[in-house]
């Protein structure tokens, strides 16, 4: 018999639930809020799926959302994963390539001798477009592309790009705790040539900044309304952009990524995915989770092979331990798993159902426990769990896996991957 | 809410059987010594606990009992172990530094054309802290400090201090089966300028050892005895000193190991672990383990958090095949963790039973059959495992894992682990 080629035929719809994962708690009669929740339709994934649990990067390791989410992509964010800044340019647009060093950045208000007196330029929101406009054509040094992108409220992304860079560099951001001290001068934290330069060129790119903004318009109408000027940019967490393949050069798939907040968007895209916040999703409890389902199936609509599904809020009611609020956004992510389980056909579409890491409501912070996997489609090898939870999950098929071996196996059900050998 | 920190919080026992696991057997039924032991402690650890099965190493790798032990420590033992020389030096209590190079050594009787008449000086017991002590006196090797410690019997340790030093040395002990041969000049085990030295100075050393030892008023006095001299030392086993960051850099916690024998000490102390024999601790079927439950109570009263119980006796019993001897053993460590379970509450405090390797009786020898493991403690997700057994143990939650992902595991329970990413 042949085995099916790829092409226009399996889709995968990946719900990715930050924070999901829990403990027992005593207040919910030794059950998680997941185990505790009404979910029929998760429950029903499970049913029909094959489960099993995950540590999104190994055994005993806590993991941060983002690299959580490029685990469960696939990616081994040992490899992959070289700090914030990246994410989040890619996550507000801008086109990244390989080897750029991204930055996040704040506009911020200095005085005339560089000391911060506020690292949010009093948490500007208006205008910030036109200064990072300013900024673009304002700032210039020889050999090295700079770009600036606005982010929400008053942060911002800075990208170098060019020859001889390296992403070793320290923050001139000082930090939450050292507002009223200096602005941090660049330094290099290793021998390299690169390092050396790349300090010298942001400590200049900030110079620049500081002498674009300044005298900005904007900024003296802020002035003579009593605002805070946004006249610096203060910088932190530089990465260098990672050379990951994309999904499609990897598995031949389109993927689609649907997320309330940016930081996912961010990490969807560098690995070739495109992705939208929907109106409506906000990264929180009150996020419109039918709006989210509605973005997955148009994207399946369009064509799109793979969709990612990200739902923030269980991560914020484990980090605040608020048990009932944890359980009311699993029931809407059971919503809005039941809406994409009443559009689409198991018969030629995968469910999987993930987290990036556990937020144990007892905890107030994330944990290196497991979290539960179940994933629904044609052929897998169905067990005997019915219901999505922690400990049913750790009694299914899939035993205990990887996060990244999440997506090469729903590639593999997908008839996506390569043969390794003959 | 906060994450809850660490400091003087959760602690953890963790009582480590050697050769634990095993085979079903006709005479028991078709069960293996565990499950056919009455073990009410055992079985409440795992009842109340969480519950898989463990490779120490890897699927079918059979460990010994020093690579099982430092991966069930948590440390990767093809990036840790060098060989026996580091653990033994570091058991008998000598402070070692990373880069040194240790090796296991006999006091022998040679004759004066170097043969070996005796590897084992006659099994000499008297007389050898008097000895060393001529021999860290009397040896003199340029550029090289040289450190001698006695053993247990004709046993000793020698160590190696200095630059340009290698582990990559040829033993000069000929070993059991080579009696009557000459003392092994020994040789560099590669190309490398370092090797060639220290196999140089090591050559050395074991010359001036003879001359310091040949003439020494205690062996005169042994001659006249009618005992064979120990007028010579012979070598094996050398290793380096591996650089392994200790328990205490990793996680913050102070550890206490307790134990029959001096060699799982000298693991325990290369990871940062202090350590005791207790009297009446035997590394053998007649250990008193009430002795060891004191000790490890008196450690947790001390203020250690992590306390590591190793018991020997079921590897003795597997390896002779001992069925009968072997469920005596577990039985023993079934009284020790009743009388830990009587003193800690599980409120705060984690037991885990695990084991360094299967010594299956119907083998007699180390196997690579993975190891029952049981976590008992705050928080865990429960399973519905009912007692500590190989098989039952494989239904449970932590479905099957590694041996250096335990103790990683249980430092996150107690909050021990950094966050990866953010």
């Amino acid at each position: 018999m042949e085995r099916p080629g790829p092409g226009p035929g399996r889709k995968f719809v990946f719900v990715l639930c930050d924070g999901l994962g829990d403990r027992p708690l005593d207040v919910l009669g030794g059950r998680t809020p997941l185990e505790a929740a009404d979910t029929p339709n998760l429950d029903e994934v499970a049913r029909l799926g094959v489960n099993g649990i995950m540590d999104p990067i190994r055994p005993g390791v806590r993991p941060g959302t983002d690299v959580g989410t490029l685990a469960n992509l696939g990616y081994d964010p040992y490899r992959y994963y070289t700090g914030r800044g990246p994410i989040e340019a890619a996550g507000v647009g801008l086109e990244l390539r390989p080897g750029d060093v991204a930055l996040r950045g704040n506009f911020a208000t200095v005085s005339d001798d560089w000391i911060v007196v506020d690292r949010r330029a009093g948490r500007i929101r208006e205008g910030t477009s036109e200064l990072v406009r300013a900024l673009n054509e304002g700032v210039r040094v020889p050999g090295v592309e700079v770009l600036f992108r606005e982010a929400t409220e008053h942060r911002l992304v800075l990208v170098l790009r060019g020859e001889g860079l390296s992403d070793r560099v320290s923050d001139s951001d000082p930090g939450a705790t050292h507002e009223g001290e200096p602005v941090r001068r660049v330094e290099p934290l290793d021998g390299s040539p690169e390092a050396a330069r790349t300090a010298e060129v942001l400590n200049e790119v900030l110079r620049q900044a500081h002498e674009v903004l300044r005298d900005h318009p904007l900024n003296r109408e802020r002035e003579a309304r009593g605002l805070l000027p946004a006249n610096a940019v203060i910088t932190r967490g530089a990465g260098v952009v990672p050379d990951a393949p994309s999904l499609e050069s990897l598995y031949g798939v389109r993927g689609f990524c649907v997320a309330g907040e940016s930081t996912i968007i961010g990490i969807a895209r560098l690995v070739g995915m495109e992705g939208v916040i929907p109106p409506g999703a906000t990264g929180n409890v009150d996020t419109d989770v039918m709006a989210k389902a509605r973005a997955a199936l148009e994207a399946l609509e369009r064509g799109y092979d793979f969709v990612l599904v990200s739902v923030k809020g269980p991560d914020i009611a484990g980090h605040d331990g608020d048990v009932g609020g944890k359980m009311e956004i699993i029931r809407k992510i059971d919503a809005l798993v039941g809406r994409v389980l009443d559009e689409v056909s198991l018969d030629d579409t995968y469910i999987a159902l993930s987290a990036d890491h556990s937020t144990p409501c007892s905890v107030g912070d994330h944990t290196a426990d497991p979290v539960p996997v179940a994933i629904a489609g044609p052929g897998v090898r169905t067990d005997d769990v019915k219901e999505y939870g922690e400990r049913a999950a750790a009694r299914g098929g899939l035993c205990r896996i990887r996060g990244v071996d999440l997506v090469p196996i729903v590639m593999d059900l997908m008839f996506r991957t390569k043969k390794y050998g003959a």
